[in-house]
């Protein structure tokens, strides 16, 4: 895959979780090399030290205007839409930077449920400009979508999926750390991706999950893990997790653990949070980590690991509860962040 | 709502449960009144008399140009496709039947996830004819759809959710036992369907849950609910399951358990199938009741009843393994088609 110079707009939202998708950009991607960010509120800024205060060398600017201002060392081929506004719809104030986008002849790139390329003003600047509106989100059609089929019974490589028990909690940034840790090690692995982000990094095999026909999701996930063992023969496929099991707003995380019959789950838990993303208006509060292992337990998958978001604790006193709950639980648990993940790895060997 | 009358296809399937959206319009619609079936297999017998050994006066035809052959009491109106083909496709032997349902006139009303609405020939026929084809499992444009949003806090009639181990294991019948012996006592009580069966059946209230956007499900489940709640002012709202929690071709449950907040459920069992529908060639079998009764504790939401299916067990053993249940679980298992399910009505009511 060549990576596609791109810009990436997150409107206002670079520091917030809505722009998960332009992180996992900043943190790496095979489909895109990203050379700028397009965010009024943090034009100026390295987009890396916004992000968690590591420098990357990217850029912010306030527009795609003010990018073009004086001549790019590179040229952008493409606008990545980096963020997920709530509702899933574009507000007018991105519509700006979308239009000029295609006017300097850049293709955009949106995982919205609201399909830019349904969207009258942006099809004919797309068509004017020689260039495509890619919906990442558009659903396939029905006939290209497979059934469950229990192919997965074949697969070779064992599999691993990396639950939360929260959405933007961090499941995929650990679900990376250890696919480049047991890569490091010599381990064959591969990552089956379920979101947008996934997609837009570049790993080859996966889905996007939430835009499926309810009924496609598990066949299309045994499909995705499948190909992946076949074509790849990985010795460990890690499968990223979405929302989490107990998210009244949409559970996810049955059909990671049963489609795919995983031989083990890792659980990403964020002990400072109080409350499920946006739910605190409701009291709907966050489930301890061992409540979370009990349920997954329940479904009969065994857990190797818990691993923890820095969020909303002191180090130490994260420290603390890390260790106490390692002892509790009889299971590595780490901090991504600070320690890596390398000590979950011994248990991951153990698997095959 | 006036009910239409209609002619249901089934394709040599009556007895399977492939033709389960048929089984539940015998069983009673509000949208529909059962003329006849077509089904090439069992011609010439009662149709209630195949599905349950229940004489309803409704025959079975072979085709739809045999039961136009004698002059109909009364006039058909639709012809709907009462069972669902493996792998969700029309299968060429089913066509004939709708290309003369159109013919003559009739609407077809299909539940298929392979749209009739797209296929050239019965597009150009229901043109012709001035008729339509609706295609339940159209999914609605996604300006339509709603995100979870938290109104279920507000709803106030209790919820239940009546789940199953399995798929095709009686869930619906059992939820409408549970309607009508709710309200011969004197409880409102409404139900939110969450299949086609539902939707052909009549119910005001539902989702076709499977052909949604994932990511709509917990959001149109809450709007049905809510929208139930608020419609109608029932004291109980019955939520039908689909699938099982551990189903892995597509495991649901925990989101009609936490979208719409659910205060109990009560779980459809067969204790004498074996394999989940299907998937003998991978040996996965059935959960137990009390491991199936411990995930949805899990959960955090209380079980109040088990109900039993009749299935592939003689009534003596049956009855020896309910009795058995009931002590271990001390909850109300019954038998809906011997007993009815009167005996959970008390746990329902101590809910309210």
């Amino acid at each position: 895959m060549n990576p596609q110079p791109a810009l990436v707009l997150t409107n206002g939202h670079l520091r917030d979780i809505n722009a998960k998708t332009c992180h996992g950009l900043l943190r790496g991607s095979d489909r895109f090399t990203v050379l700028a960010v397009i965010d009024g509120k943090h034009a100026g800024s390295d987009a890396g030290s916004v992000l968690d205060g590591q420098e990357r060398g990217i850029p912010v600017y306030e527009s795609v205007e003010s990018f073009f201002r004086s001549p790019p060392k590179e040229e952008p081929r493409v606008l990545v839409v980096g963020v997920a506004f709530p509702g899933g719809k574009l507000p007018d104030s991105a519509r700006g930077d979308i239009g000029d986008a295609l006017r300097r002849g850049l293709g955009v790139i949106s995982g919205l449920h609201q399909l830019i390329g349904d969207d009258e003003e942006f099809s004919q600047l797309a068509q004017q400009h020689g260039v495509d509106l890619v919906d990442i989100r558009r659903p396939p059609s029905v006939s290209d979508l497979s059934f469950w089929n229990g192919s997965i019974y074949q697969a070779k490589a064992k599999r691993v999926a990396v639950l939360g028990t929260d959405c933007a909690i961090g499941k995929r940034t650990t679900c990376r750390f250890l696919l480049e840790a047991c890569r490091t090690q010599g381990l064959a692995t591969e990552m089956i991706y379920t979101g947008q982000t996934g997609w837009m990094q570049g790993y080859p095999h996966g889905l996007i999950l939430d835009s499926l026909p309810n009924d496609f999701v598990s066949g299309e996930l045994e499909r995705a893990v499948v190909a992946c063992d076949r074509e790849l023969s990985p010795e460990l496929i890690l499968i990223e997790g979405q929302s989490a099991l107990r998210n009244p707003s949409g559970p996810c995380g049955s059909e990671l653990l049963l489609s795919t019959a995983a031989h083990g789950a890792i659980l990403q838990h964020a002990p400072g949070r109080t409350f499920f993303v946006d739910q605190d208006p409701f009291d709907h509060r966050l489930p301890s980590a061992e409540k979370e292992v009990a349920l997954i337990l329940a479904y009969g998958v065994p857990v190797l690991a818990v691993t923890l978001h820095e969020e909303g604790m002191e180090p130490e006193a994260l420290e603390g509860y890390r260790a106490h709950l390692e002892d509790k639980l009889g299971l590595p648990v780490v901090r991504p962040l600070v320690e890596g993940v390398g000590r979950i790895l011994p248990t991951l060997r153990a698997l095959l």
